[in-house]
């Protein structure tokens, strides 16, 4: 036998893939990473960035629990911006520009650096599956390889069909062989199937383009990174530019509109209603002017440019007609067209909160599989399909993480009770609670969960205690330090703050608007004492003292629903009597007949408000 | 238009197409390079090395005459040897680990860097043909790109299948596609085409394996390099290993020929004789009790590695199991089976010296599709394919490197001349004068031809001139210096060499066998003068001395040889009279009567001895 038996098999190296193997064998499973193409391991399939509003408290997330997308994001960025530092700490958001080759190369070394990841090369057919539950996969060159899960991240590869006009080919990705079998057998076990479609658009040659007609977008100053664990940032960084479309770049658009494969019929598959293509958007915002698009690098030590906000499937020449109207592009060179692809994925219903489906036990899927889209979508299921995959042939409680825990626990609650019909995205909106799953709070948040299974390092924890510890000393001394007029007034005259009537505590002051923590530490003589403490530390303890109204407030409903949670709703109660309910949750509920509240308030169709009208139904 | 009007477009983006669009870019060609998959460009397909015995050589070449494989290989590697040191200068060969990945990374970031070189991802899938010339390409998106000139470097991807025991499945390389269209466009325009086959051995778990069981191979203290321009070089290597296969391994192999691809007749095309698949060396060399496998690793920072010498195309099941039994493999795990591919190439008689073909005006072949196999090879072609096509646009004489001047010259003609049945590689016994062609002296012998044609750069140019002087000076300095025995016979003492007899020139002391001219100027005073030189300078001049003999002799038989090359056989001249001829040349030239020796002795099956028969006839 070539293979020996694994405990866990993960089918595809994608994002999604790699955090699931990684996540697997750190927690001590044997594991077998299965791509097609072992040169194309974590492959950024579209642009190149990771993170950005939601995205960016994903990969912070992410790398609270142990995974890698944030370590290997630090070490292959060419750009760190912290987006929405104007707003409230509850919507800062970090984003990177990464080199593309780099990420990947990266990826790869983490992952061969992992004990118990194995790899190999080849296709998966199908999913061996004994006493109905999954238990190994048979390849492409015909080899049964046997394990006691398996985790399927195939991507956008299954029974892939890349448009480009009214051109159609198989494929994965451009230049990437589509995958077959998988689908057409868990179709014959009763799975439910359906496409989706996503694009990209194209890369161009820097070379080409003229900056001086475009605004320079920088990164900032300070580089925060995504990792809580100390990774080296780069020393410069590189700027991004933008640029817009304007009313011939659309009109030229739109003489492409007859031979486009989305308005023909041709794609069947549901687009990403977030990342539209640029037809769609001048479609759909008929009104609006302009597009704003994003110039973004590819790398280092490379010309090619990814041409954020112009994904497209139009034919390339229209694609480049009309690029050429755009400001900067007169002279543009495409190195390769936009392009969309549709793709199988499984309707998300399909699953346990754990990302086991339903019908086959220990088969595991993650990523757009799920009808999910983006990198760090993809990252954080696979994390959690492969920490659960171990967890469940260990016979241990899975790790499921709730919606006021983490925004993974509000995309993976969103996916399984309400499913998807339209790739997902996850957006800020989605979370209940976004005061309290903060980019700045993913460590205080999820890494004792994580460390308590083994798979967070002790060297995590202890980063987290400090900080846990250092926040609550700086919390105390400044109920316990007083500050007097004398010492504060030209401080505060200096930030556009009222004087003092009279001596306080300096938590009092730290609740006036303009006034920052650091600023205090480094400027009043009373807290010198709190220089001691790292920056991040004093970021923390001036988010909790500012926001500490939002915060309780949320942690309050958070308890409230969370007693609720378990609520047992009576077997025979009447539905029938609630007037108020929506048509839809009435119909939802005689028909599944819930039996707690927390299981009725994830129903697919059913709001927060009909939940409510329940619960004083129930008497509560 | 997306598409502006080229000078020159290549077709492929492996090493010959890296370098003919390097080549006719820098001579200030508009060049596009339109290739399958950008993410891919200048992958080294097999083993993760560059030159070795001839092949070194043709790096070197390159190099001289101002292409990047020997500055991207330098860049890039992650160990150096000189192979035959102690032999002849004659026989040194560079040769270098590279790491895979940052060896493609540096030949796209060189490429991206040159002025004059457009990129396009697509597959072209015809020629365009006006007026009998290539006047363009056709791609599998539906473009017509216009040029002058058309180079085709398609590789092992035209109609490519691969071969894994009893699967077979097409594709370029493992997990790419492969092109079609080509091949079947010029056959309907009468070129001849045909099958060939080559193969790759499986690529493994370094953490697998157990290097206590096998020799170490270290690189040399000393990394000279292959470009004659200043490249930094690492200032850490990586070991290789050495390990043996044996009469287990060969049985266990056996086991699989029933299902080899090879040797059941599933593969038509022949494959390389000089790099043969270890079943082939198992069954051609049955009497062999074992054969040495090189245990290489891919790069400076992954597990995975490549076993030279174990390329295959048997049953998966069976790599394995054999690989197991070699020592050192015990525990072994294959990341990627080992196979064979099959792909068209076009019989190299079809061209001419330029490498243009003999039926399509403008349209050059260059690598692997004139039937030759590896990297160097190619990317030599590559490179006069490049140079010639921009030579021919501007109604330029051709690139044409004779025997004499270089490998790619014995290269090119052997082509041209004799064409291949098999994938053709370089060795120094197919250069006749090998004493010229020496790895230490290709920018003497190259440098000039290259910068008077626009290619080579000043500063190039400048440090041939500056070692040809230098060179000479210390030739002329030791004709005058000399040195007598009380000075000397120390030094020679300790260098096991006889005291000397009397007072003598130290251009006498240097001929003897032990005695290096490095040596003689740090430790004899009267040498002293010599120690401004760089130790290339001294090298060079150490070996003109010591080989002046040999060096004279072969120029002479140049000499010779070209003043008959032009001499002209008369119309009439009646074969039959030559009784010493072997039958295949007396058949040959009355079939092609040759009008000049040159061309008689180029004929495929006329072996020199012919060519010297002829000329006693000729009264010569
Ligand atoms: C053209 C295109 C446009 C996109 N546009 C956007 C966008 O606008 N916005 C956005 O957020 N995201 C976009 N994405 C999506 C983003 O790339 C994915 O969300 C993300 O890569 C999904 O990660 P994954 O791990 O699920 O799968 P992938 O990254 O697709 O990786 C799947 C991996 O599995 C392997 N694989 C698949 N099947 C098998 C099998 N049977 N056997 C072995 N290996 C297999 C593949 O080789 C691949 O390595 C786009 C993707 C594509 C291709
Ligand atoms: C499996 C395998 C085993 C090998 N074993 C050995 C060995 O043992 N020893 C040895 O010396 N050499 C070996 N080689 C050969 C070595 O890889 C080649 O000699 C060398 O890479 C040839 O270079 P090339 O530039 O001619 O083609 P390639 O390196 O094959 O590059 C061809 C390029 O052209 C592109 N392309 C092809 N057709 C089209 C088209 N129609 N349109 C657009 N782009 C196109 C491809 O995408 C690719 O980028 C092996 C190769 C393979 C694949």
């Amino acid at each position: 036998m070539i293979f020996p038996n694994y405990d866990v098999i993960v089918v595809g190296a994608g994002h999604a893939g790699c955090e699931a193997a990684a996540a697997a064998a750190n927690l001590g499973s044997k594991v077998l990473l299965i791509t097609m193409n072992m040169q194309v391991i974590a492959q950024m399939s579209c642009n190149p960035a990771m993170g950005g509003i939601a995205k960016g408290q994903i990969v912070r997330e992410i790398d609270a629990l142990g995974g890698y997308s944030g370590i290997v994001t630090d070490l292959s960025m060419i750009q760190f911006r912290m987006l929405n530092r104007s707003k409230g700490p509850a919507m800062w958001s970090p984003r990177t520009q990464n080199d593309r080759m780099l990420f990947a190369a990266t990826w790869r070394e983490k992952l061969e650096q992992t004990k118990n990841v194995d790899f190999y090369q080849d296709m998966v057919k199908s999913i061996i599956i004994k006493d109905g539950r999954a238990a190994g996969v048979v390849t492409g060159l015909g080899h049964s390889i046997n394990s006691k899960a398996v985790v399927v991240t195939s991507g956008t590869f299954l029974n892939g069909i890349i448009h480009i006009g009214e051109k159609q080919f198989g494929g994965g990705r451009v230049a990437e062989k589509a995958a077959t079998g998988i689908t057409e057998q868990l179709v014959d076990l009763g799975f439910e199937s359906d496409r989706l479609k996503t694009g990209t658009p194209p890369r161009v040659d820097g070379r080409s383009l003229d900056y001086s007609k475009m605004e320079e977008q920088k990164g900032d100053d300070e580089i925060t990174g995504f990792s809580y664990t100390n990774t080296p940032k780069p020393n410069r960084q590189i700027s991004c530019w933008i640029t817009y479309t304007n009313q011939k770049v659309h009109d030229l658009l739109k003489t492409g509109f007859d031979r486009s494969p989305m308005y023909t019929g041709r794609i069947e598959g549901t687009g990403p209603r977030y990342c539209p293509s640029i037809e769609d958007k001048i479609n759909r915002f008929a009104e609006r002017e302009r597009h704003q698009l994003f110039v973004e690098p590819e790398g280092w030590n490379t010309v090619e440019i990814y041409v954020n906000g112009f994904s497209t499937s139009l034919p390339e020449e229209v694609q480049y007609e009309a690029l050429k109207q755009v400001a900067g592009f007169e002279n543009v060179r495409i190195f390769r067209p936009g392009y969309a692809i549709e793709y199988d994925y499984f309707p998300p219903t399909q699953l346990t909160h754990s990302l086991e489906t339903k019908l086959i036990g220990n088969l595991f899927f993650a990523g757009q599989i799920n009808g999910t889209t983006g990198y760090e979508e993809a990252a954080c299921q696979g994390l959690m399909a492969g920490i659960n995959a171990h967890q469940k042939i260990r016979e241990l409680d899975p790790l499921i993480l709730k919606r006021s825990d983490a925004y993974i626990g509000v995309l993976i609650d969103d996916l399984i009770s309400k499913g998807t019909e339209e790739p997902y995205r996850m957006f800020t909106s989605r979370a209940e609670f976004r005061t309290l799953l903060r980019q700045d709070n993913a460590d205080l948040r999820l890494t004792e969960l994580s460390y308590r299974m083994g798979l967070a390092s002790q060297e995590r924890m202890d980063a987290v205690i400090e900080k846990r510890n250092g926040t609550e000393k700086i919390k105390q001394l400044m109920k316990e330090i007083s500050v007097d007029p004398s010492e504060a007034d030209g401080f505060l005259a200096k930030y556009n703050s009222a004087p003092m009537p009279h001596k306080n505590k300096s938590i009092q002051l730290l609740l006036r608007p303009n006034i920052g923590l650091k600023e205090m530490i480094q400027e009043l003589p009373s807290l010198a004492p709190l220089k001691v403490f790292a920056p991040e530390i004093i970021e923390q303890a001036e988010i909790q003292i500012k926001y500490d109204v939002y915060i309780e407030k949320e942690k309050e409903i958070v308890k409230k629903m969370s007693s609720l949670e378990d609520l047992m709703i009576p077997d025979n109660f009447d539905y029938d009597r609630v007037a108020a309910l929506s048509n839809e949750a009435l119909q939802k509920f005689k028909k599944i007949k819930p039996r707690t509240l927390g299981q009725a308030s994830r129903i697919s169709g059913v709001n927060p408000s009909d939940v409510q009208i329940l619960m004083v139904y129930m008497g509560r």
